[in-house]
């Protein structure tokens, strides 16, 4: 049976194949995009998702805006990382499907409350906004989410501070939020997806799928590879965000590890920081909601991802 | 013309003379009464406005439940000055009118966006998590209002703290997204509440209207003014919440003074503070959307109140 | 009899007539001068001690010097106010009398331990470093101590910040130390010092003292005046320092409130704020150990400065 | 030629075998033993120094008591895991040699100052309170210190939090100052000492050594075995302060890598945490003061232990 997904997301080069993946893999059934201001201002996010989904003939899926900026800090955007359109690179179709007109917040509550309890997962690849949003006007949504699958943090890996990742560190109240609330969460952090790296042999494999849509995704990565050497000192760019999706439609991708996991949100020099308690025995999921992702089957990721790109056609 | 305003409170024994003040003046149109968490829990607090309503005769006037806790703090509320029920001291009628379905949230952003612009006041005397959220979900408001009329912190005084008043300490996060936003703000704190006691001569001329109404308000200020003595050193009781309302129904109910104003959300002594700055002289309006309340016009303001009570009947 | 005291300070024009009045009033007795970096440099300061010392002719008097910047955070000086010197308006004379050799640290602590318990008391009127680092060096001084008056903080108003004083907000660390040991702390604040104005009327009273000094101090006066008008708003400067001083020779000179203070070293509007606990009634001296200035005797006070310019001659 | 240090430490049963380490190998020249508040208090942990001094047969080495208390913070003492003489599980002989008279910081202070340039390698051991104290007082010592080798933090591993070490959690604002201070400073860490765990097969080689002083010793390990396991799920207890003394004999015993570290001061969840920039490539010593211990050579470590208390006798 496919689970029922809703991807919450700012693309962003690596959002984009996480849509690709939710949209080619049999076992996702993606009910909904919603989009946060995050990689870029929400207006361009908002326009790549359905763009995105346009080029993936994912027509059927809807598209809801959220929020345009972090609870409670300045907006702070990844244009070293993604370009000016977020999705700098690559030319991207005119989205046939209009943007949904409600706001993503209550889409997301409403969805969750009208399925069954249990039935819906949030896969969040942006900063937490929406997500925290919802969570605090239907505070009943916490007990009816299957399971939380979020892209951001780092247990002992930062990139845009020291020991910070940027979807947390952007908005690092509603980050806050999220991890403080009960509902089973799986942090694939930066320490998980640093493994995910597009190297030029992944990259020839995807290219060498034939598609349209194949070359589109060289594109992008071609992009992402460029400012990830220039702006932090790699060699092949890691893409994050597909690697929660790829988690749920094969938990094996990834091997994680229980632990108590929260977020600062006062310090100086580790504001944002996902601090986790590896100390002592590993936690029971009784014990602890908490998981983070540790080691990825790099060939199991990308031939996921690839599975996919040539699925969709 | 009289005044459109959204009352947004936790009632509380002076919430409820805010509610009264709002319906028994000619010159305010209350559009609707949002509920928030703070002097007690959600539940209890909205049940609290709609029998305050029905003991106002104005079931014209609709609730709308909102947040039920802080944006990021774990929730505490005031049971010390408010009692378990949070109207503590009075028999409440049965609410006729039921509450409305939706969000306090989103009725807040419909209410404003499909009136005209410039039109209608937030009155803010709780905890300031349902303005803070309609502000994210919906930025637009903010041009929209008019002016924001807030009870809550203090450039002198505190209660929750050395330093700190009860509505922004325990949701700082919220009220620093309030006071960041460009709206005219008029920040009603303790400096200019604690000069609201209801003493005994006015408690005295509110009971000298004879009606039952004023008997449950003189019944509201005698659990007040026990509360206030046990647990704040208080002869009398100051009504915060009411001085609000008098300021939009004649503003010379009240001086001013215009400053910056900011919400410490970071510190350990200070939490919660609103921060004035009130050196040098005195900024324009076009410089400094925030003023401050300082010296009320006592008898003015009791007049205000008492002849609400004798409207109401 | 007279009251020892160890003036520790960072001259500065205010600084300055601190050191003369403690030179010039027959009832205090001036053990030492230790220096601290704060209004300017440690050279600077330290300087500027040894020579008003000489123009006050009192090189019976030892300066020696201390820390030269704050405990924890980087260096702020003061150069709006008291210019690139420290003392910019007037001319010094050369100092006779060499600088001690040891550090005002270890002579602070050497002095309270070899002299009778209940008699030393330390007038700070800079950053609280060397005072600080002396509790933490030889914490038995604080019992020794007869008593701390300080200048610096002030409870409702501030100066290098909304809410903060220069001396306790470019070293708040050491300020939290000094107010949270328990010697008897009189804060001479803000509150205070800003009615301690140099008019037109008591500069000319000064001048008409018609000593050299007296005209000395008349051009720090002079000085102190056009940095007060064109970076802080004032007409005339308020000489915060020598309240202090005052306070000692004659306590009448001035009000006082028993409340809790402490330091907030954490906050990032409030930062170095001294966060006074000024609800309920009174506390008694047993209750607490800190106490504000509130109201000043502006004759007295002046009447004391002038008095000792005159007994210098 | 032996490398002078001053061993700056709270005894505490790892510094009692980085004390027999500095004393029984001919490389090092231990200059003075200094003392610091920390695994127990400062009265306690001075004695236990000069007591394993005398166990060593080295009154030739003076003992300094320091600070008996962190900068700014309140005491907090490591009695779960040293006992509350701070050496519990064995009996120490009487010292026989007395206690220096000064305080701990000048005696820092005039050895650096007195020695020549660039000879004397400080190795804290505890809490960083009198190097922090020093370095103030005498901001000079920075230049003229060799280097800091010190045992505390971790930049992945944390035991008094989820991500802080004890030495630097109780005085995280000395700990800002040493870490901010330009001389070379070697963070022997958590990452690095948990690696240095007493297995019974090293217990049983320094039981081997056969003479009262390895019997001592092996008291010492059966005492920090226990709490370890009590208080860490440890099996076998991490030896941590030797490390840093084991490295100024032979720095092949362990791999270092050069970062940035800085010390968290205001963190809610990371108050007190080491935060190392591990990002993008090594430094050169010319960038960057700091470098922090990765990993030890076990065997190497061990042998200069066991031939440290062989040679003793």
């Amino acid at each position: 049976m496919s689970k029922k997904i809703i991807l919450d997301c700012d693309p962003g080069h690596d959002d984009a194949v996480a849509i690709l993946l939710a949209v080619g893999n049999p076992n996702i059934d993606l009910l909904g995009v919603t989009t946060v201001g995050g990689n870029q201002s929400l207006d361009k996010v908002t326009y790549n998702a359905r763009a995105v989904l346009e080029k993936a003939h994912a027509t059927d899926v809807s598209v809801h805006a959220g929020c345009d900026r972090p609870l409670v800090r300045k907006q702070e955007v990844a244009a070293s990382i993604h370009g000016e359109t977020g999705l700098d690179g690559v030319e991207l179709p005119e989205p046939s499907r209009p943007l949904e007109a409600g706001h993503a917040v209550n889409w997301i509550i409403d969805t969750i409350m009208s399925n069954e309890p249990g039935t819906i997962t949030l896969v969040p690849t942006g900063p937490l906004t929406n997500i925290a949003m919802a969570a605090r006007m239907e505070p009943r949504i916490v007990e009816r989410v299957k399971e939380v699958v979020l892209m951001g943090g780092g247990y002992h890996v930062g990139n845009w501070s020291a020991v910070a990742e940027f979807n947390i560190k952007v908005d690092p109240e509603a980050a806050h939020i999220v991890f403080n609330e009960a509902w089973p969460i799986t942090m694939v952090g930066l320490d998980l997806t640093h493994q995910a790296l597009c190297t030029p042999e992944v990259q020839q494999r995807i290219e060498g799928v034939g598609t349209d849509l194949a070359k589109f995704v060289s594109g992008l990565m071609d992009f992402f590879r460029k400012t990830y050497q220039d702006n932090q000192d790699f060699i092949d760019p890691p893409v994050h965000d597909p690697c929660t999706v790829a988690y749920l439609i094969d938990p094996s991708v990834m091997t994680t590890r229980r632990c108590p996991v929260d977020v600062e949100i006062h310090g100086d020099l580790t504001l944002g920081m996902t601090v986790a308690d590896l100390r002592g025995p590993e936690p029971s999921a009784e014990e602890c909601h908490t998981q983070v992702a540790v080691k990825l089957d790099f060939n199991k990721f990308w031939d996921l991802v690839t599975d996919a790109i040539k699925t969709i056609g």
